[in-house]
């Protein structure tokens, strides 16, 4: 039943990757098979990694093209729907989140379903949530997410945190997915609206030099 | 006897994507070690993304190191006499479409000879052909050729999709591999010649922000 | 006990690269979570590729995840102390450069322990020596070393070289890696200080065309 809940979630967060995949195709003006491209790409990277990391096989969308077949489609509607979203950058960023949190805590919880430790679990949720997103501004061009100011991979880590511990405390299982999910999404978000970020590192004077 | 027309037209793929990469090092002034690096990553690479996905162990070229050799061989001839072709990059675009084409067929072949159900054929075709001129053009520090406006995923996904559909419903193998090539070459040639290109999103007023 | 060797100088090399990888973060000012991720990346990507393309299952890290563990705090602490080295690109070069070369053999030496092929020992080697650097560099947004003049790819392929060749030819184990290493190390830090690069692909007239 744990296991139907992170399916169900792990659906929602592909479809939703997937749209910030076909979204930065869209700042690329690319074409409808390049939105597909890109939108499978993310929606299911970071799923793939971790199954290829775990050596689960077959990998998941191998196994139910189910997954594969839905980004192509979620995809290739967002190249007929995308200019209704009248500002489309802070619109993937904002689905980027959700989609972050639900990874988190869905890579972690297959991890623990494949008898991986806490700390690989962990490891697995941080993977999942951020490497769909690596790929799609590594393929797309774009600056990637994770080197911008604010809180980005720490939302991953929080959110996989909290449901690994909670799960390991003998929580119910539902209330640690909630929880997973309210921490990382609710870090990501306070980040997004005010701009939050954790002490970054600062060169002082005579320790950057270009060459 | 599929099997062995697949593997010779995997091999040819093979040498043609290993001289784009060692093209792509010699636009970047590479050595010869370098051309050996870029063209052998080129020429596997998106062969060894299809095995890792299916589940394939051992990986063909492990398996088989000559196909590492002659990707290494190949790429330090063209160190040699690359400069004989009198427009390099014009080059490396009918190169990477030749190998396009014969990937985005043996890809698909392969994965239904491992039993891949069809639609997963269609995507290990696309990602055969396509994944390793996206590592090349990553590496070589290039703008990735998926990113150009004319039709290029597009005509990996016709050639593997007109493979699949004709081995599916019976046709002559032999026929369905070159109908499928001719498909996906036919396409990028046309492509390539008069510029065309599938209709691509275009944003609309108000409907992009820069943050 | 050349296993024991070889394992003790994969912990080696992986806290360098962890430390290389934290470095790059400094250089983009990211968070302490940011240097975790860059350097985790970069001091275990490449034994994961290798683990991953000879299909060894459950992969090094999945197995001890003290490794993992290592990595994070390596590059937690090199958050706290990147600023003591005054030179930070000319640490980040060397330490690199003694990454390269335990890389080589440790990559090299552990595809043999499986039971692959010198070539593709050799291969496992410099895939090692080179991903994990060029995954760092790739993440980071910095141009990728391998693109840079002086040797580097080759001083893996020359390490990875040695210790093969001389582990063929029955040379006692321990020889056989420090000779190894001693020779990608040398081959590298010759080429850092004296700019040595091997002769370079040079366009000639009329051979070059930007489109």
């Amino acid at each position: 039943m744990v296991q139907q809940l992170i399916s169900l979630l792990d659906w929602f967060g592909i479809c939703i990757f997937s749209v910030t995949g076909a979204l930065v195709a869209s700042r690329k003006e690319m074409d409808i098979v390049g939105f597909a491209l890109l939108g499978s790409v993310t929606g299911i990277g970071g799923g793939t990694i971790r199954d290829v990391l775990l050596g689960v096989q077959p990998i998941f969308w191998v196994e139910h093209p189910a997954y594969l077949v839905a980004c192509v489609l979620v995809a290739a509607a967002t190249f007929f729907f995308a200019h209704i979203l009248n500002h489309r950058y802070r619109s993937l960023l904002w689905l980027d989140a959700v989609g972050l949190a639900l990874f988190a805590v869905t890579g972690a919880g297959s991890a623990l379903a494949h008898g991986a430790s806490p700390v690989i679990a962990v490891a697995m949720g941080v993977a999942s949530a951020t490497f769909g997103g690596i790929i799609r501004d590594i393929l797309g061009g774009e600056s990637p997410l994770i080197l911008r100011q604010e809180i980005y991979i720490s939302a991953a880590l929080v959110g996989a945190l909290v449901y690994v511990l909670l799960t390991g405390w003998g929580f119910n299982a539902d209330g640690a997915v909630f929880a997973g999910f309210m921490a990382g999404f609710g870090l990501r978000a306070m980040a997004l609206y005010w701009r939050l970020s954790l002490p970054r590192y600062r060169a002082r004077s005579g320790s950057e030099d270009s060459d």
